[in-house]
């Protein structure tokens, strides 16, 4: 059974959840809210100061949980696979400049070559920014993604490519951010999410659900309750397994970005207090 | 090395390829191209007589290969279950009458219960039609869907799982339907097709492309070289693991459907002599 969630203390937004709202506006909705955790995506903080982000967030009582996103790392161009790493150094630096604790990796995948290809060259990015990750206090977590994504955004499809890859690391520094969306229909699961809990790796914990039918592959992410992802089935494996950070509300929704924002919240609020 | 195609012998086009045309003006274009297998999707020949289907068929010289398509087993309601089921028997009669050796499974997935209550209603689905398919000498072909299907419909997501159920029945009329748009980005596909070879369960392979960037779920597939699904390799496996069927063209395409038919016959002809 998943522990009874009673209210707003382990629940964070990701900014792109509200994408319409400034970033100052966003915080403060969420503080009025009840929400306890923000995750900041690169985007919605651009142009601004750092300490101004710190102060926002101190302000409203928010704890940062993740910067997003970083990763893309596999190309055919030697040039573009340097370029890929030297923009996640600077994400590791901006992201201690702000004190969030954890970089999120959308590990990418080029067409032109095989997925095994690119994850040689995910685990090669990962291994050239580990160090300076470990130097900053900035963790890194590999986000596996669902299949249809495995053209352009992510040779790593599987929470057992993601096991596999923090194995073969070894590093304290490197842990996973297991996505609903991503995994809910994977028939092993529940075993992978025990051995990413048994090798301390389960880092983040993301939510949303699978709307009937989809209308888009990426921007058409539901409400918890909303489709047919198994969300407290899967939360129970993730307490299980040992995670007890925050549960992440992560929608892309071109649907819910047409809403009031605020109306919206709303709605998540009362989603994620009965349906996560 | 997949073996060198040098004409289309062994080339089979689904009628939803070209969904357009009328089944007649169908088969008499892909006799004029030189294919010489055919796959028929129900609605193709709905209210057909099937003498005139089988004479149809001979006229232009091609082989029944698929008649498409069956399962949908899952559901809420025992009723909608039966139905279902009753429904596969009347296609393995119809496919009896059209002389067609094959129906192929899209198995289902209900969203309101959990995909292993889906495999487990696709299990006692599949039990109810076996005896029929036997006495009718049809077989049956499970085609396990990509995961972002798993929704509605199919809670068989990988040629593991296809390979368990088969491995359950131990039925010679039971085997799996093998489509790269399914399964291309599987890290396992290779050991899973030399599986399903070894249990001699390779039925079908069906063939099509991945599209950079795919916009509709359903039916945006792409011609076989136009996107990033390994085929040439897939096919090796295949071959290597024994098949020796037929290579089957199933592209659902609003982009082509929309073109002369003529003129996209043409255009996969030479992307099946190129690159498939």
């Amino acid at each position: 059974m998943a522990s009874e969630i009673k209210n707003l203390d382990k629940m964070c937004v990701h900014t792109i959840t509200t994408k319409p709202l400034e970033f100052e506006v966003a915080c403060a909705k969420y503080a009025a809210l009840g929400v306890k955790g923000i995750s900041i995506w690169r985007d919605a903080v651009a142009g601004l100061d750092p300490g101004t982000v710190i102060s926002c967030l101190r302000k409203n009582d928010l704890t940062p949980v993740s910067y997003v996103r970083g990763g893309f790392f596999p190309a055919l161009d030697p040039g573009k696979r340097a370029a890929a790493i030297e923009d996640n150094l600077h994400m590791l630096q901006e992201a201690a400049g702000m004190e969030i604790p954890l970089l999120v990796l959308v590990c990418g995948s080029e067409p032109g070559q095989s997925l095994q290809t690119s994850r040689d060259q995910i685990r090669d990015g990962i291994e050239s920014i580990l160090p300076r990750a470990r130097e900053l206090n900035v963790k890194l977590a590999i986000e596996p993604l669902h299949p249809m994504y495995a053209d352009t955004r992510s040779a790593i499809t599987s929470l057992k490519q993601a096991n596999d890859m923090t194995e073969y690391f070894q590093d304290e520094s490197l842990g996973i951010a297991v996505d609903v969306y991503h995994l809910w229909f994977d028939e092993d699961l529940e075993q992978q999410i025990l051995r990413c809990g048994r090798n301390k790796k389960l880092f983040a914990f993301h939510i949303c659900d699978w709307n009937l039918p989809t209308t888009d592959m990426l921007n058409d992410r539901g409400l918890m309750g909303e489709g047919c992802i198994p969300l407290k089935q899967i939360r129970t494996w993730m307490e299980d397994a040992g995670f007890s950070g925050f549960n992440e509300v992560e929608i892309f929704s071109n649907r819910f970005w047409k809403e009031d924002q605020e109306r919206f919240l709303d709605k998540i609020k009362n989603a994620y207090l009965v349906h996560s």
